[in-house]
């Protein structure tokens, strides 16, 4: 490929409004370019690295024996409906209606109309289990496209779904599809580590995120220092150390202290002079429904929203409003547990001890409020953990937080979709038995600009030979030389012919420029013909990611640029 | 691939509303099914199709220097209003809003946008020419998808755009994609013929469709009997023979003839006894803005819409309402251009003999009507060719009407959408111009579909073999018999690891339903391994094209299954 003739040209200086290094650097080494907010268009250099990302991922899939087929963008309504995903999923994605106002979804995922299939092509336990897939647009009407292909309201997904007679079925799908996935983000070049996770809107107990973990990431990622353990902040809990057992027998019945304008833990532990997890905070919800909650919880500790969601079957807590605290016989700023007349939920965290809780009047809290003996709740574990909590598996080691990217997921669901749609196959004993499935998802263009944000140095990106737009990046310098232009479009040709892929720069522009751009694009090899390397009959090879060049005679560059190319990863 | 296992059931019977052979060939052999009308989902055997055509096309584009890349499926409204298309698409478009009102298009092609990026991308006319091109899923909100993959609401098209200097080099870029064009169908086992063709909602003057004829194409081609004259209909014209001339001074002047009740052609025909040719039909009609025309033809002439509305510059012609009638001073059924008060059209093949048209009064119509002399009006091409009617080419051969399935379409749109976008490049003396192009699409579901109309027989499809799913179709059988499944399943590994792409039928079934499925299903080579020709060592050979089989000896049937598939084309 001529570079003079390149669709895409590398900018010195990204837009202001790029938001992480790997975006910075998508724009400026014309890997892919917005066409509005969250809408991208591949470049033609960032296509080939999609092209090779997604081949990686197809031949995963296919090792475990995946079928690729392909399903629509824009998808009907009504299986939709049968899930109770058209309401779910409204507030982010996008809809359309056609001229006879029948309603479609740009699709979200595909769960509902890979079950349509299934129950067409699928009759026998024969034929099970299956798994298929399919790389297809997804729209999502994100508030807050960020960051450029790290969180975009269209990009191509990969999703597999697995079909299986049972939940042992299910299981094994399920560890090939997490195998496929470690093996695929390996040979991308990424370090992406297994993570539990909710299952959000996907339905099913059973989830993972396939995170790497870099300060650009979204997500926190609570990890133990000790033991494998490893879970998404949104899931994430901790072996609790039940402290203050034995204290509460001793402890006094609860008494009022006056606490003017002390609304909050940070005020009370000024007004009291004692540490956060003295105190209880109370929060009164509603979710989706309208439905009012107290939640209970220690002073030092934050409400894990994702845990609560799941703990109330809603898809959205809100802060209660002044009715609310009327009806539950609480007052904001003073709201208690004791006496509270609204079902209440106890975090974990809330152990033994006698706390100083809200008092349900004004100006006012109680001293020596006792779990169990002053007010009673559920059990839940509804909190955030921390850094330093102990780990919940090895109850050994401590948990670490760290920021990453989901570049992957993966969800088992069982049978969540088919009872809903009445998806069955014939089984073995002849009765009718709803599919046990599960998905599996891979954002193509987040896993691109995640490997940009993990490969790459102060000039620009450093691909991963496997993933890279070209193998070897052929500079000409300078072009209007005759002789260097004939040599270095031999040297283009021959490599071309021996499966070599190669950007040749042939602007007409300066040693500086030619360099910068060429580290900027991050190729892996850098091939030099230059007035100077000629009269030695040299060409100078430089691997991007090495500091220093290796001269080689020009009649066997070809010959030794195949052999760098031979020896890296597939 | 296990066949067992494959997601897809054939069936014996094509469902009622399936309106084709080739649509009942992609139901019945699982290459593609229905989620909705018009949206299709490819199955495994019909992606495998599809991935193979698609890539036939990408390897022509790459041939003339094409560059891929890829632009996303949501379009933002402003860049279409820009050009006034969003407006004129929206009767066969789908759009959506965001949650923050920002109107988007499910795109229909993507002119708007390549040149949003074009001039971001190229600034010098040193970077021309350069052609783009990218596989993308385009939304038509189409009143009837039809027949299958023919008409779809949603497919993927191969869309490429290119970018010139200048006019001269405009051609030379469309002259290398309609080469492109021929060398891709070709390849995919299409006969399809370039026609003339109507430039329709992309602008423009030139354009050519690549046409595959067969009885169920919804397009009418017109074909010279004698030169290469080839046009679609929508802009077929004919050389006119000019009869009559020299008649009309000696007509007499008009005169009133009584025809009560005669408001056709037909009916006038009846009364007067005179053919169809010896009247004046005239259409009073209203375009997009409800301007009214009259045009006048000849009684036994169609009127051609197409023509009609590029003559007008409108998006749609209705008939005129009485109101228009009374404005123009003619009556319903009795209308004729004498005296007529509104914009007439004359086709150009009204000649200068006496015709009988409408008096514009009840019940009466006038004779000895000469055009020039008793009414004027624009001089138009407005109607539809008929078989028979001379070559406006060679004006020897006659011309034939046919059926054709549009595959392809080529538009050199120049300036279009340049001017309008301000799309400009820095030209070589210095000026800003605005790039010359031109658009290039081949819809890939259409092209799988038609590849089926055009290559089956009444078992099934008979894929070429460049474009089937599989190579080879292995028939165990019975696959109970364990040698018999030795031998196959050996004979399968030995293919596939020569890079055979082997479908392996082991499913528990008869000899009758596998050898049907095979016939059905199309690919190219039926192998059987059977009981009966184990005992003579041998496998049985079968191209699905031929109808004789041939025995090998069972050790070298993969040597000459790897001849015989390495013979065909690629």
């Amino acid at each position: 490929m001529r570079q003079s003739k390149l669709f895409g040209r590398t900018l010195r200086e990204a837009p202001a409004d790029a938001q992480t290094p790997g975006h910075r650097l998508v724009l400026r080494a014309a890997i892919a370019k917005p066409l509005a907010a969250g809408l991208y268009t591949w470049l033609p250099l960032g296509f080939r690295v999609q092209k090779k990302v997604e081949q990686i991922i197809r031949e995963e899939q296919n090792r475990i024996g995946a079928q690729e087929m392909e399903m629509p963008v824009l998808t009907p309504a009504e299986p939709w409906k049968q899930t109770g995903r058209w309401d779910a999923l409204e507030p982010i994605t996008f809809r359309t209606k056609d001229h006879n106002g029948r309603e479609f979804m740009v699709s979200y995922t595909h769960e509902e109309f890979v079950h349509l299939h299934a129950m067409q092509e699928i009759q026998s336990y024969k034929q099970l289990p299956q798994i298929v897939y399919h790389f297809q647009s997804k729209g999502r009407d994100e508030a807050r496209p960020r960051a450029g292909l790290l969180r975009l309201r269209e990009f191509v997904m990969k999703d597999a779904y697995s079909f299986d007679v049972d939940q042992a079925g299910l299981e094994k799908s399920y560890a090939a599809e997490h195998g496929a996935y470690a093996r695929t983000f390996e040979r991308m070049g990424l370090d992406a580590i297994s993570v539990e996770s909710d299952t959000g809107a996907m339905g099913g107990d059973v989830a993972h995120e396939f995170q790497v973990l870099t300060d650009v990431g979204e997500d926190r990622i609570v990890i133990c220092t000790n033991c494998d353990y490893r879970a998404n902040m949104e899931r994430a809990s901790r072996s609790l150390r039940r402290d203050g057992s034995g204290v509460a027998e001793k402890a006094a019945a609860p008494s009022e202290i006056r606490t003017p304008g002390a609304t909050s833990i940070e005020a009370l532990e000024a007004s009291l002079q004692r540490p956060p997890e003295a105190f209880l905070k109370t929060l009164l919800l509603r979710d989706a429904k309208g439905t009012v909650v107290a939640v209970v919880l220690p002073g030092d500790r934050e409400v894990n929203e994702a845990k609560l969601r799941k703990i109330l079957g809603t898809s959205e807590v809100k802060f209660a409003n002044d009715a609310d605290f009327a009806a539950a016989g609480g007052v904001p700023g003073f709201i208690g547990p004791v006496g509270l007349k609204v079902r209440t939920l106890v975090d974990s965290s809330v152990d033994g001890r006698p706390y100083v809780a809200g008092a349900n009047k004004k100006d006012t809290h109680l001293r020596d409020v006792v779990n169990g003996r002053d007010f009673r709740g559920e059990d839940v574990d509804a909190h955030d953990v921390r850094e330093g909590d102990l780990c919940p598996r090895c109850k050994t080691g401590t948990l670490q937080i760290k920021r990453g990217v989901e570049v992957g997921n993966i969800f088992a669901y069982g049978t969540y979709y088919s009872d809903k749609m009445n998806a069955t196959f014939l089984a073995e004993d002849g009765a009718r038995k709803p599919f046990v499935g599960g998905s599996y998802g891979i954002g193509v263009g987040r896993a691109v600009q995640t490997i940009i944000e993990t490969h790459h140095d102060e000039k620009g990106i450093v691909w991963p030979p496997q993933v890279a737009p070209y193998h070897a990046h052929v500079l000409a310098l300078p072009v209007n030389d005759d002789e260097v232009r004939t040599k270095a479009e031999g040297l283009v040709a021959e490599l071309e012919k021996r499966g070599i892929e190669v950007l040749y720069d042939d602007r007409d522009e300066s040693a500086g420029v030619k360099f910068a751009d060429a580290d900027l694009i991050g190729i892996p090899l850098r091939v030099t013909v230059s007035k100077r390397n000629l009269k030695e009959n040299a060409a100078e090879l430089k691997l991007r990611s090495a500091s220093d060049p290796e001269m080689v005679p020009l009649a066997s560059a070809g010959e030794r640029i195949v052999e760098i190319v031979g020896s890296w990863p597939r």
